[in-house]
């Protein structure tokens, strides 16, 4: 039997800045990715999120970005391996912290925004975040971009991966995403993304731009958390996958 | 046989800004509390300073404070029991990742600055960092002011403490420290300040600003890191101690 | 004719943390405070904010704050008077530029938070920030907690004041607000609360939780600008202020 | 007549945390570039930094640099023209009111680190920053490397401007500097590095790393503070401009 599993980013509040809507969204997903205080959430944004997630059963991820809050780690900043290895134990290990409390397990690691962008491409940059998750816990299943570097660098440490696909975004004859600057990057139609991830789980293949077919491993699936649109959007989706006889399941 | 532990405050470097001279004070301590990026430090340094204690066999402790780079830590901050819970439980187990790289235990918790001082004295601030400290690894010792709220906290927890002294400032006969607004506060003279740690770790008593002998435990000096005059005091003082046959060593 | 000058707080969103509802506001209020970059705000928002104070032709002051983004300047803390005075000045001088590139002149500065509470009944904290204004420009009014210490540091240094009044607080018989422990410190009464602006800015008087008359300047209303509720209430309130006669009007 | 300048990076402090000796190399530069609070600095160095400066007549720059307090501003950090625009005009209006509080009118802005790096070659990034210098004060001259993106920006939009030149570092055949990467990148040979400069100011040439003699504009020489190296270099710098009769002087 085919399964998927769906994450949503979450905890991304900071002291008294709000953001997202993490107790609507929650019943819906089966995995949340939870900042970690570097680019967004808090101490207390954590603790209440991994509550949240033991009262739904959502399996806990980390969700560790880059050290810059205002740009809440959506600008690639150029760094160190060394730096990037140091700051995913850190912020993995931060959320243990809170997962304990609870006796709670982590289940994956996801890494956020321009840390995730960079880190597909770059094979430097996901040996080291590998490498921090492998030696922080390596039970911890690594979330990436479907056949990125990133899950190359997974598998290469002996680490489970997820491949991550997306219903929103179109994907290039190579494999890759097709870059938002380009006019047809976004699936704006609920069916035809529907359909798109249907596909995907069912015959792990995508079709590309140019109309090819080509293979596409889907183990997760990002669905986005704010807004009625959104809600809606996960509410069809979930309910094309179990008429298809797909199972909505957590990675671990 | 008597013993006592010597800690010192390390690891408060943070990016490019260049704090203390760890290395140089490393060999003379027993024990490290390590600034986990919060006031002082960032994961980088943190790193670096868990395999320096490993090197020269310091135990490692979590030194948590105000989330107040700017200030140090040094300023005292109105905030939540349950803001601070969550922040102790935050940096403690950041901490906690470097440690298990190294296959490591940390020792202990000492509070820094403005959160360690609050606490000494208020009872709702000692009890959230001691359930912290217990909910987060009922194993760690508790530092704090020796005979403080912080002290009787971690008691209360369940947890075992370690009762700081101070070679360098004087006692008020009711046991706190003389404020450093006062004239008297500090003792500058090395004879005199080593003379005070031995008579508080033969005896458990201190002589008090106004001539009165009183009960003073100690398990733990705080020395300092900086300077040649503060790594002669530390050379002086482990050669009274040992002469005197008190045994210098970690406080597990 | 009697007038009265309608304040809120604007700016507040930083990097991606949006706050506020700006636009809705601002169409209501004669004055806006504008966050600098310290406790909320940045300097895009800050560019934004001005330009749309210009569009809607709202006075723009400056919301000085305490260094604490993560506590939203909400949370006391201890600091000196010189560094008050140093980052006030540097609050104000940054907005001071934004409002240069719009040829518009800055018209006052409001502390922010904390800062403002602490300053209302502390004499050197507000004679550190009334020197800092003056200083930076004497032309700008201080707005402070009607007859605080605030109003009188301004005062004392030669400043324009303006005297703050709330139109949902509780005033004690001193003058002073009902701490917000007290179970009667708001009036939750759309009514109640407009009634009491009324008695304020006819005949500077209001009547405290004793029911005795006490004197109260009011030369400007702090309103918020966040749901539906506060935008109603605006409206109300410059309804009733209208149809009695007052001018609604800035300061300068 | 041939003139120089003596530039230097000042008021890198930040709270606690010590950088830099200021006091030590103030007497011997012409100009200095003081931080902002964004890469470095605070509203309480700046202060005192701006006071030095007065007492020591040199000449005040704004130094901006990206908000990145952790990698100190030298990481590339990829963000809007617009974004810059703003936080340039942000960090030059905050040292304005400093500059204003003493009389002493700011004569130049130097970006710092990596923006400077990535606006040398960057026709975007560069027109972002000019255009803040000149709409904030047109007055202000403009510091780049010498022949620039930044300095064709600068007199694109009418500011006056000044082409920075470095003692230590070889240039390639184009004009550029040899990256660091590569082996020949620096010049630690003090006489070699003051012949360098002499070249420069004298004929308006460097001698590129193959040999050949290229066209190189030099209005201000960037020196270094830190050390006593540092402080040697600059004497023996001054001493051998002076004996050739160049003159030491800022740029306004």
């Amino acid at each position: 039997m085919k399964q998927i599993d769906l994450n949503c980013d979450l905890g991304e509040s900071y002291g008294s800045f709000k953001v997202g809507e993490d107790e609507a969204i929650i019943p819906f997903v089966t995995s949340i990715n939870v900042a970690c205080g570097y680019h967004a959430g808090d101490h207390n944004t954590m603790a209440k999120t991994v509550q949240l997630a033991k009262v739904h059963r959502a399996r806990i991820g980390a969700h560790p970005g880059f050290n810059d809050l205002f740009g809440f780690g959506r600008r690639p900043i150029q760094t160190t391996p060394e730096d990037i290895y140091h700051f995913v134990v850190y912020q993995i290990s931060a959320l243990e912290g809170f997962c304990k409390l609870h006796n709670l397990t982590m289940q994956h690691v996801k890494p956020h925004g321009a840390l995730f962008n960079m880190a597909a491409v770059d094979p430097k940059m996901s040996d080291a975040i590998a490498r921090a998750v492998k030696d922080t816990n390596p039970d911890l299943v690594l979330f990436g971009l479907s056949g990125s570097e990133l899950i190359k660098a997974g598998l290469n440490h002996g680490l489970k991966v997820a491949n991550e696909v997306f219903a929103d975004r179109t994907y290039q004859p190579d494999g890759t995403l097709t870059p938002r600057t380009s006019e047809n990057a976004l699936i704006t139609n609920h069916e035809q993304a529907i359909e798109q991830v249907l596909q995907m789980v069912k015959t792990s293949t995508v079709t590309a731009v140019d109309g090819s077919t080509i293979p596409m491993e889907a183990d997760t699936v990002c669905v986005h958390g704010d807004g009625e649109h959104a809600l809606l959007f996960v509410t069809e989706l979930r309910k094309h996958l179990t008429e298809q006889g797909i199972r909505i399941t957590s990675i671990l």
